[in-house]
């Protein structure tokens, strides 16, 4: 197809769209390691999963082998709400760039959690419901898996206790109050409603709390609540099957004009984005049948890719959680405050910490004050204010493209937009005042941190 | 087509789309009222507007017989970056509600200002740019006008010099950090920048603001610097022209499917909205094609159509601009601070209140708890935090198709969902807590301020 042809927003039909999640793990010759029971080291089984996780939600994160999963037709229906999601042509970026690359983002941001997050959120929504729930249980830092969270319970009318980081909980109360309205009850942790909160805060007092600590409290909740488990929007396996509707859609929309790739781009905190959106095109690497270049990039401030180590740790800094062998920093590793985004998880999906193991993937690392700049420039050509999170991706799209600039090769790159920075203005405002900075962890801090994982 | 053909969102293709504005002026028998020259009395002419607006905008301004105004490229263009907007199914709602009605909304909400302010802000800083310009001014309350402003302007390099109400501009920073990232500059008004801002500060120290103050400040600065003009998001006549996209866009998506609404319900404050969505279809009306019920939803504390008067006011608080005839409830009238979201303007375009003074258009005032809880229900169910003034179109589409099921008719009702919350929580705050309280204002602190209309 000639390329006038290409609308400047892709959007599928809906008898296009993908009525089944792909696992990757299937055509991955080198599994993802198994998840371990902290006391035993053994990998843990769907029973002792059970009092924590969903029962079909346990099959999905322990089958390597399935690699198609339908996707239930009540999720089906909700995703009609906000997918397919625009595959958009950068071609305001690319005329500012004066590059022949081609850039293409799949834009995830059209949702009023504001990011991909939804796409596993109701999914897991879903089966709690299926099984007779009343309830989940989460954490969330910034906010954006708790606001999806929120909405996606709302839909199913089950009850959703969010616990938030205290120090988000007072500096993002309208990330709150859209989880309230969504009828979320948002506790900031730590908090005195559990054991481990009251010890954390006695222990600590006046702490701001953490993730790994928001974890803890929303597993003990789970554990000790008649009719209610836990979930989690990153990381695990199950998320980045639910996450592939981002890249089976892409991939859809690109093949409908006969576009190939060169590079996939996405940002990588957990691996949810990046995991859902190079499936596809992962498994076609893996079975042989194309070749692309896929790139996660990280912020300088949390490395885990590029300056981690792969190992086994523990999921949680409170660790409870069971260990997993993944690309880590070590469980204790906080980052900088100066650092403003998300993107601030120690470890990395087990999926592409293989894949990557592997030299699958690339990653590389960016100092946040370059990413604003990326998403600023992004934001002034091509109208959508970028998430921070989301901005990674652009800074790596945006110099890759240069690149082609200087070669004169037009290649085409793909990058995923995963979300909107409505709720991230403190952060553009540190930036627009000069008061930004940069923080790169130094050698020290990171062996210091990475010294204390598990010994086996 | 059957009706199980009809896709849950109805996406145009890109040739299905508007390529001309259509002015609902030229089907109107009785045209509305021209703006009158505060001093004479007179008709304004083209070059007493000259020194404040753009000459291209001020001949769309007082053209009253071209039907359609070709869209330049250039905005064509910009407009791809997010238009179409979606025309929604709001099955989810209906479902919700057991209505047999069918509702669709225009979700004009998908783009970074968050709302159909966009629409005009291109068209107005291309018109500036065409004509050699170096920057605009205007004013912003809420916030969204000055955004899309600020987007507009950055698009085309144009200088942009917002005067946002002081008010706001305290209690909303993040608006002001997103107009910052367009690279506008944002001032609170009443400011030390402008003799009209120094004698207002002077009479009223302490003055958190008005709207017509803002006005004041920015038509200053406009005719007082080199190569600068003016501009205003609703009101005129210009800025429905420009809207009528929302409309055109709207009646192309439910002619591909059949589709024949029995009732348009949009939001009003000054009209851009309403204005924009039912503007083909009451060209229709007009010419005797077909008939529609039409229906303005205002908010119970700044009621201009429903408690209002029809006649000859100033627009703005200062009294510097021409008169406009209009239903008005004075130009000092100033709504509740109670009142949270916007459509807080005295008057109403001039179109609008000539065909509503023909009986060519209904309309109703609502208070605003009962606004926030239809947000709360549409958000819940229909994924997407709408705006306060959104919401007001939401609350009596909901109340329609509720008398529907009473009445057992299947009528078909569109509504203009003008764009999202993001920035409003502290409003959705107050109504999660309780504190949100209704102001209706009384029949004497009507008249009064009615009582200071200009007399003839």
């Amino acid at each position: 197809m000639s390329e006038n042809k290409i609308p400047y927003k892709i959007y599928l039909e809906e008898n296009e769209l993908p009525t089944a999640w792909y696992n990757v793990r299937a055509d991955m010759k080198n599994k993802p390691a198994p998840l371990l029971n902290p006391g035993t080291h053994e990998p843990m089984k769907a029973e002792e999963l059970a009092p924590v996780f969903c029962e079909e939600l346990i099959k999905q994160e322990l089958d390597n082998d399935t690699a198609y999963f339908p996707i239930p037709e009540e999720i089906l229906n909700f995703y009609k709400m906000y997918r397919p999601s625009p595959l958009i042509r950068a071609y305001f970026l690319e005329k500012k760039l004066g590059t022949p690359a081609k850039i293409y983002y799949k834009f995830e941001g059209n949702n009023t959690s504001g990011s991909h997050k939804l796409n596993s959120a109701i999914a897991q929504a879903y089966y709690a419901k299926k099984q007779g729930l009343k309830g989940v249980t989460t954490e969330t830092g910034a906010g954006q898996w708790g606001t999806a969270l929120s909405m996606a319970c709302s839909y199913f009318d089950l009850d959703c206790k969010v616990y938030m980081v205290k120090v988000s909980y007072e500096q993002k109360p309208f990330r709150r109050e859209v989880m309230r309205t969504y009828g979320a009850s948002v506790t900031p942790s730590p908090s005195e409603t559990t054991n481990i909160g009251r010890k954390i805060l006695a222990d600590h007092p006046g702490t701001t709390g953490s993730l790994g600590c928001a974890i803890s409290e929303a597993v003990e909740v789970a554990t000790s609540l008649e009719g209610y488990r836990y979930v989690l929007g990153s990381v695990l396996n199950q998320v980045l099957l639910h996450q592939s509707v981002i890249g089976l859609e892409t991939k859809a929309a690109l093949d409908k004009y006969g576009i190939m790739p060169d590079i996939i781009i996405g940002c990588a905190g957990g691996g949810s984005n990046l995991g859902g959106l190079m499936s596809p095109f992962m498994g076609e690497k893996l079975r042989g049948e194309a070749d692309y270049r896929i790139i996660a990039v990280e912020p300088a401030s949390c490395p885990s890719f590029t300056r981690g180590t792969y190992a086994y740790d523990f999921c949680d800094t409170g660790m409870v959680c069971p260990l997993a062998k993944m690309y880590t920093l070590g469980s204790g590793f906080i980052p900088s405050a100066n650092h403003a985004g998300g993107l601030r998880y120690h470890g990395m999906s087990s999926i592409l910490s293989q894949l990557y193991d592997d030299g699958l993937m690339e990653a590389v690392s960016v100092p946040q004050t370059a990413v604003f700049e990326a998403a600023e420039e992004f934001a002034r050509v091509e109208g959508i204010l970028p998430a921070p999170e989301s901005s990674h991706a652009i800074r790596v799209a945006i110099d890759e493209a240069l690149k082609c600039k200087e070669t004169g090769e037009e290649k085409t790159i793909v990058f995923g937009l995963t979300g909107t920075g409505y709720f991230d203005m403190v952060a553009y405002e540190q930036f627009h005042d000069g008061t930004m900075t940069d923080y790169i962890p130094t050698d020290e801090e990171l062996a210091e941190s990475i010294s204390k994982l598990p010994k086996f």
